[in-house]
């Protein structure tokens, strides 16, 4: 079973968005998709007078933000996606992490910062039963980044957390592949040079090559949070190109 | 199995939503719940300066109002209710036609009037697998009036006929009610006396109520509607207040 995870860039390119979903049609087997939000959700708070805040990289959620993002991630984004995958033939079911409580999550606790209405997944926050009656029937779930806390409040959740929470927590039943597509082939040996792509990256290796400074500072949360999905359990996880996932050129993350 | 249709009153008023949803949350068995759009999606619309334009009764969609009427009603509104009923211990789960090809719309041919973006539903446009699995995995589907053309296209389309196109076709499997849930407690005898509900209209009985000129002119659309999904094998409609779906008060109408 492979769980593709795409982010806001190709969103917002909709020729992009279009190869992809058609590459993604071409790959066999049972496949989840997991997408972040573009733009759009951004621009449409500032065009209504209400300023993003973000703090290390992520949103703050107040309540009109929340209303703002549910619209475009579960509704445009997710449902666009959704009605390209059905004219490609594949069966595809947008969802939320509400629907169904596929997801549910914890709001996250206030420490320093208060994010909002941001949900954080806790153990056994995936409903695993529900997605394998989906994947029996063959249905691709395709999900946004907006999840639930059971008790009726929707929550702003991180597309990485959940592209990797849906993996480790579907090894019990399955291979899992985990597959970060993005705008580079996979990770660089030498940042400045886009044919660079390391086939190949052990955890020991991975180690090294952090501590020697090779791999790039925006790439180690992504790394961090990859190797301990292989930990857990994940048999792959690939960082690709969104737009090559079909071409051999990618980066195979593994234990040993 | 109950199909509840509810309209865009009460999902501006977010307190009377809460109260139909723990109401519909105490109705035993097999349910399907579909919902219009509120104001929300208009407010956005005059708000970005696209005016909205309404023919007889229907918005005229173009390619801005689709989006943005996308992002409400299988956005904003569809996540929320799902949300609110699965904290009601419901496992509900949202739906556009495009998801799992749930229902497959039409774009509508351009006659006089160009409609844009709107879907009419042709025979065969209900996905009655898909909804078999989900009923049997005590799934309850929460419709948006959006569907799709099956090539990539979203469609906004009318509620009530979404609620009476997915009565009909699940006849086939099912002895389906129809519950048309508004802001009465059903037909009134006399438009000016909100006491008067008509407890049950045979179709022979409506013909002549018509002819008499006593049914409001508003609700012809409605019952004529109504009356169809009877004859198409549709058990039993139902025209009730969505504040009271568990009281006694309301319409029933039946074929003889």
């Amino acid at each position: 079973m492979k769980i593709f995870k795409i982010g806001g860039g190709i969103i917002d390119d909709e020729a992009q968005l279009r190869h992809f979903l058609t590459e993604l049609a071409r790959v066999p087997g049972r496949k989840i998709l997991v997408h972040g939000g573009g733009k759009g959700a951004s621009q449409m708070l500032q065009h209504l007078g209400i300023e993003p805040r973000m703090v290390q990289g992520r949103r703050i959620t107040d309540a009109p933000t929340l209303d703002i993002v549910t619209m475009f991630y579960a509704g445009k984004t997710n449902k666009q996606i959704v009605a390209l995958l059905q004219a490609a033939e594949v069966n595809a079911l947008g969802l939320s992490g509400a629907d169904g409580n596929a997801v549910r999550a914890v709001q996250r606790p206030v420490k320093d910062i208060d994010y909002g209405f941001v949900g954080d997944l806790p153990e056994n926050s995936i409903n695993v039963g529900l997605l394998g009656q989906l994947l029996r029937a063959g249905i691709t779930p395709v999900f946004c980044a907006i999840t639930h806390d059971g008790h009726g409040q929707l929550l702003n959740t991180n597309a990485d957390t959940i592209a990797s929470t849906l993996a480790r927590a579907l090894t019990a039943e399955h291979e899992v592949a985990l597959h970060f597509c993005f705008e580079k082939d996979g990770v660089l040996g030498d940042i400045n040079d886009e044919t660079s792509v390391i086939p190949q990256i052990t955890a020991r290796q991975y180690q090294q090559l952090k501590a020697e400074g090779v791999i790039a500072a925006g790439m180690v949360p992504k790394l961090d949070n990859a190797f301990a999905a292989l930990e857990a359990g994940v048999e792959r996880v690939v960082i690709e190109n969104a737009l090559n996932i079909n071409k051999p050129v990618k980066t195979v993350l593994c234990r040993s």
